[in-house]
């Protein structure tokens, strides 16, 4: 059984039969019935008007959100252990044209004002520094915790009294919500986010992202940045019909909470191992290779995410009985090995 | 009935097959094992070792390929109606990172050495002029002609001796194949093709095209530059999918010949108003506005290409039954109107 | 005696002079009190606000102003023989991040309002093209031609009603200022400019070029450019000492005077040959390649240009003197030959 | 008097002088006499063939050396303090096109063999994360230590078995070479640096840097790059003669030898405050505000670097009696404050 990731996971039952619904002939790029519906869902959505854009790939919709905030002279602040920083191949790089990423730091991949403000006043305000245009946090963040409204709130006043846009990373966006209850606008515009990446793929999607400018006039110039990168798919349908899918009926939230669920069922299993408070569906466990060695040799497959600590991702598909024997092997480990960190 | 683009055909059913046969979980990006076949399906298709990518549009091929024969400061021949020139929105310029475009002329969107030669002739070899690195030519062209492999070597001969690399954009390869009858080898690598965007959404797939590397020294640093551009989807598997369904039992082959076919039938309603000869699945009209206002009314829908001239595209799914009634329609409207051009 | 280029030209005394004065500590990069004079001495000259930055070239200049006034995904219309096009080696596209350069026509190399609507309007108003965002003219031309205030008001119309932003590459303004005798605001700001490349090297300058910005607002984000690309020279005093030496006693315009004059004495020496009227200091004669021959072999020194034509360019320093013993060696090779022309 | 930085020093008198001699008419750009001297002379100086380039900055020689080191989708590793990465303003982006600078550590901005492996192995070796291809050390340092040869040798070393560029930013090389006293190959391309910015401006010069490429092939490329970054100057031959009245009669050593004797003289005042071994001719001090501002008092001025910190920097036209006072009045201040650190 894998729990290396929900970036691998099937694709749900709505979203296929949407695109098989899609499967007829219509106007290309994002000409299509199924593409022109998206502002509007995403509008009733978040209670607000929103701009709203499908992209193949999480990097792509970060990136767009980035190039739309950041000119390729500033810079974007965003936690030191955030995708954009570690896992895209410096695409923020690409579509910035070069713009920096500075690194702020916090538990749990978490920003906070403070440690914003730190990294803001490293900057000499002077053109031989590359000056501060933007924030990037990632909500879960990429150890499983959510942002809170007033989190976000926090930062946004930060963002705002300084000038700064601000991104959201929502590739599992959809868990955060599952976790918080809160209506989607209250973590995003009215916390003061300028930019959404609205993440479907993991969360049950096969190739459609969202994403959402809360600041609408960002929206026309991404048109232009979106067809410039290839990103402009011409039967653009089946990736809006794919969104659709999963906004219909709250799919997006049924599914992110099913996954949340599977990993609340392991974190039970050992709360003395938790590296991170389990909020998302990540979980991060201190555990030895052998233990580890232990779990693989049962079936079950996971990252190794540091020395001493693996990472669990439970998948929307991922049943509770599919989970439970994972639980049980590991409260049957025992108790945690020594927290070894640096 | 819509002839106006191949664009926006439905999908394929083996390929919709394909797809929900992969949807079960496997490695995330491109380490599944359909992504893994691409390798060495295509050599077996081009008798040679190639490197493969998927990719997610035309536009990234033809760009991922640029950017690996051209440098920055470099620029690439292509003809002035091409599609990376025309309609890619500067693609080319982000992905070489401001190479430029230098146009060539030619018949048909078609190149020749000499059209090509006067291009590179223009250009004083000191730094002060961009230097040519590269050429692109697209098979078949813009206004559906193909260039055969006598063609396509006088220009891999004329780019060797330059010291050139040669690119082919085959959104339509496949139509080009179906009209020659040659082995993909010939047209491509024996005649000195080192990248080539083989499409495959135009003839039936969804969202998968393949970048095939014949210089296979080529495709090292592009697996970069593909992540890097937010175009590496992690459920690759998808994508790879759509493509092996098309290569088994040359689904690509006979789509394409169906394609062509049927505009072959349109070319023959009404041969005195073609603009070009039909070689592929496009048909270049003169046509009146009175005229393209009077098949209109009857429900055939296409293209308004320039003062007088129509395109009609017939997609690989558009059965005798459904062409045959625009033909008849087209022979009806009598003898061309005179040569509008300029 | 070199009529080459005034590329290559001495440096005017009151230039070295200014430099050995400036040869003492003060701050460094622009912080200096030579460097913090420009605003007010350019914006004297020019009578209204503007924002002046010293910077080490023309090409830097040009594409700074380009830089700020066209995004990477657009495009600046120029004149198919401007030197942005041709002799810059793709700076546009290194600074602009890519955008593209769309040539028009004009004989001379000049831009009519009705050149550059003809290649605006060749652009489809969708995202799949690149859309102009600004135009380049040259003054004086590429071919020695002046634009005047009427000729650069009505392109200012025409940017203002398609909402572009225009810039004059000014590498020979001074001598098109000494031609027109009108006030410089009149065939800039006044006339729609909003950012202007000021050349002082090819005029009696070292290393030292004025980009004036008219739309004051674009300065702020190229002082990050200009440091950016290296081109904030650490000893600026330097440079700015070079141009408020040339602007001390109009410097700039006596010696576009006299360079002006000189080409006015080759153009007398055989009207029938000109191939372009001569306004500033640059002379285009038809020309034999054995007459050429003939004029080199008595120790002139020109650029052959095109097939049967000649340039020749006179500098700030050439007296009437050294330019009579070349206009005599013209007029006696008799009259010109047929004109050739492709 | 001044100890705020050798950035803002006048151009000392051989240089002046070199540019009055070359102020006549010779070929524009690079093809003049005294730029075309450079290849030879600096192979002359480093004992085996290089290929050498005029530039206008520091930033300008720094970043095309890296642009020839590494790709777009590539990493340089450098120090935290690394002018590169704090004082450039992105530059090494903009000339890379977005590669990454990847930031190490070490006592005095020195990386050690060490602390770039700890920085290597932090990079997965897939394509997710933006691979190193460079290193970059300062010699001498943003704290004016200088890396010895061995020093060098042993990051050559592990440059040459991890496939990595090295290139040495020397805008102080000169003051590290009279630190050290041996030849210049030693600490360059013997000990494995590809590329090195060799400064003179801070030393002297007026506007001319030299970067030399010991790996000759990286030069071809290079001058397209710095042509097309609007770096070459048209009247390149007063850049060239200030480089070259700098190496006639070893001024560039005599210079920095001067500088680095005035630093000892200051750091002997205090060598209990010295934040760092005085090597070059930068001189760190622990200082409290009030000390600080009494030194202020007295007319000098230098650079507050950190909180309880200053830097004094010696120029190489400051006499050993400008200097005395100085060294007197921190003497006179008595023992150092405590030290206080971050």
């Amino acid at each position: 059984m894998r729990f290396f990731s929900d970036n691998a996971a099937a694709v749900c039952p709505p979203v296929l039969a949407a695109m098989a619904e899609a499967n007829t002939l219509d106007t290309a790029y994002d000409g299509d019935r199924w593409s022109a519906q998206l502002d509007d869902r995403f509008s009733a959505l978040f209670e607000t008007e929103v701009r709203a854009l499908w992209v193949p790939s999480g990097t792509a919709a970060n990136c767009l959100a980035l190039a739309a905030l950041c000119p390729p002279h500033g810079s974007v602040i965003c936690h030191r252990d955030a995708h954009i920083e570690n896992d895209e191949c410096g695409a923020p790089e690409f579509y910035t044209h070069g713009a920096k990423l500075r690194l702020a730091d916090g538990p749990g991949a978490k920003l906070t004002p403070e440690s914003i403000a730190a990294a803001l006043d490293g900057v000499r305000d002077d053109v031989h520094q590359v000056q501060p245009h933007a924030v990037s946090i990632t909500n879960a963040t990429e150890y499983g915790l959510a942002y809170t409204p007033a989190e976000v709130a926090a930062i946004g006043t930060l963002c705002s009294e300084r000038g700064l846009g601000l991104h959201m990373d929502g590739a599992r966006f959809a868990n955060a919500i599952a976790h918080l209850g809160c209506a989607p606008a209250d973590v995003t515009w009215r916390s003061g986010v300028a930019a959404l990446s609205f993440g479907f793929v993991k969360n049950g999607g096969m190739s459609a992202e969202a994403l959402i400018f809360f600041d609408t006039a960002l929206a026309e110039a991404t048109l232009y940045r979106r067809k410039r990168a290839g990103l402009l798919l011409s039967k653009g349908r089946y990736l809006a019909a794919q969104i659709l899918a999963m906004l219909d009926g709250d799919v997006w939230r049924a599914n992110a909470a099913a996954a949340n669920a599977g990993a609340a069922l392991l974190a039970a299993a050992a709360p003395d191992r938790l590296v991170y408070p389990v909020e998302a569906n990540e979980v991060f466990l201190r555990m030895s290779p052998a233990e580890a060695a232990g779990l693989r040799a049962l079936g079950f497959d996971f990252y190794d995410w540091a020395p001493g600590e693996v990472r669990l991702v439970v998948s929307w598909d991922q049943t509770e009985a599919a989970i439970r024997p994972l639980a049980q092997a590991i409260a049957a480990l025992g108790p945690s090995p020594q927290l070894v960190t640096s």
